[in-house]
């Protein structure tokens, strides 16, 4: 019995709650991947959705449950791709939805998340500062703060996407996960743990980025001082506590790759699966670059979680400029 | 009651043929594309699947009937998408197929059909000469010829995306629909009508390529001597008479577009919804930015249909060329 705190019950619960938009992603074998990389690839697509990751299964269980208790007010820090997804959640159930970002996070994800009616909040820092002042607001306002990772319905809503991935048999051996806060990789981690425990599962971080990482491996909590990666949506700096011990049980590895692994992997993404994908989408691919032996001959799922890049940056990212256009 | 050539209870059975793989595809509304368009737009998404197009669901229902009767070999003509997923779902089966396409088809199309182990053969004209070619080799041999959009499978095989449309009740006005051979817009225009007859079935090709289109105005077949467009998968010169019949009873109007519309259509999709496709899944987003007051206010979906570019000229079409990498 697997003692994280995720419940069975709680994610096929969590399943009715969410829009049906985003459950059951495209799951397909990407061929023309697998000459380059000397395995077989399979994508799980969670970019194809109205809010373009896959942050909305955890945003549609807290605002279903929000709703339910007659809640009106929810305020979450966020690297853009959770306050992106609780807007679109908020505003579908009349929730005021205030996000706090930095100000240097993606322009895309905070045009987004103004678009969709959300209050937006910016802070002169980098995102450990954004969770600060949202606890702050919440402190004062009285109202709901929605912790990514730390608060289980982000973890269970990421977790559906583990159901998905070992409904009828799996023929895979391992999956890459994305690991930032650690809401996907707990979240999916227990499901394959629980339900095929035979599938190896690898989380994937940032050189740049490494304090989750470094704690797995350390047994403990790590922090950094600072990050330093493209990867936006997983550049934490204080792992929490309850997430680590979760990860302890269902992570077989957490791996750490270089930032030129990431646009590699996401150049790959774009010429040979015609993916547009954010860098921490592309973690899964730069973890097999960089480890070409480990995976030769094995059959991996790697979960593309985000798409939502500034144009300008991603076309530098895959080696592209703009043509001038008089 | 509808008097096309498709069948309801065949196109359900259809479904049942279809690798899962294919069915189900994203069907969701893109907020960030409607500042810029003018109208409400969803996408149904076509291109998350191993051949990256929306043919397989076709080839599937042919080989799947072929393999029941214990067939074994199968030719056809193709740009490339359709001999892409015949080789696909042939394989799949233990089928020996034959893909005869143009040398001038986009080459990553020949590339793949290659790699999935069919034997492809090239003609060194256009893909009406495929097709003649493809013919002759199907007598030559007596082996089954496979016709996009004139057999029926192809049709009905498409028409499983009009099923997953109207599942539920629609809350769009519009469908816009590639139009080339007809497969597509006769099969998805079939569900339409047949379902929900007060949604819009509106067809899009090429001004380069206008023979179906002119032909459904003409209300009789009209060929033309060439093409000259960017989007090889709807670029057809002969209509075939059975599959103008169809269209002229599902179809509510057929538009022509600019090629500056399809490549402007590609970068709206590559930089606002993030999606790579080719130029013939452009087209419904060609129709909207040329005729914006005809479509200002309403719900279209469009349904992008495939997304295999040479990566060279995709570049090229949005606007982006490589960074030189010393």
């Amino acid at each position: 019995m697997l003692k994280t705190r995720l419940d069975a019950a709680r994610i096929r619960a969590a399943r009715r709650m969410i829009d049906p938009v985003f459950l059951d992603s495209p799951l397909y074998r990407c061929e023309a991947l697998e000459p380059g990389l000397g395995c077989t690839v399979s994508i799980k697509l969670e970019t194809a959705n109205p809010v373009r990751s896959f942050k909305a299964r955890g945003t549609e269980v807290v605002t279903s449950l929000l709703a339910e208790k007659g809640s009106r007010d929810v305020v979450c820090a966020s690297a853009g791709n959770l306050g992106l997804a609780l807007a679109w959640s908020g505003r579908r159930r009349g929730l005021a939805v205030t996000v706090v970002a930095s100000r240097f996070a993606t322009a895309v994800k905070l045009d987004r998340i103004r678009a969709l009616g959300a209050r937006l909040e910016l802070v002169d820092g980098d995102h450990e500062m954004a969770r600060e002042r949202a606890a702050a607001i919440a402190r004062y306002d009285g109202i709901r703060l929605l912790e990514d990772s730390l608060d289980i319905e982000t973890c269970e809503g990421a977790a559906t996407i583990g159901l998905e991935l070992v409904d009828g048999a799996p023929s895979f051996d391992t999956v890459l996960i994305a690991l930032g806060g650690g809401a996907l990789a707990t979240g999916v981690g227990h499901v394959l743990k629980a339900l095929a425990p035979e599938v190896e599962v690898i989380c994937v971080q940032p050189l740049g980025a490494p304090a989750m990482t470094r704690s797995w491996h350390q047994r403990r909590v790590v922090t950094t001082d600072s990050t330093d990666t493209i990867a936006d949506g997983v550049a934490g700096r204080r792992p929490v506590p309850a997430v680590l011990d979760d990860l302890l049980l269902v992570a077989d590895d957490a791996v750490l790759v270089q930032e030129a692994s990431i646009t590699a992997g996401m150049r790959i993404l774009l010429e040979h699966a015609g993916l547009v994908v954010e860098p921490s989408a592309a973690l899964g691919i730069a973890a097999i670059l960089e480890d070409r032996a480990r995976f030769a001959g094995r059959h991996l799922v790697t979960i593309v979680c985000g798409s939502n890049v500034d144009v300008g940056a991603y076309r530098h990212w895959v080696g592209m400029t703009p043509v001038h256009r008089p």
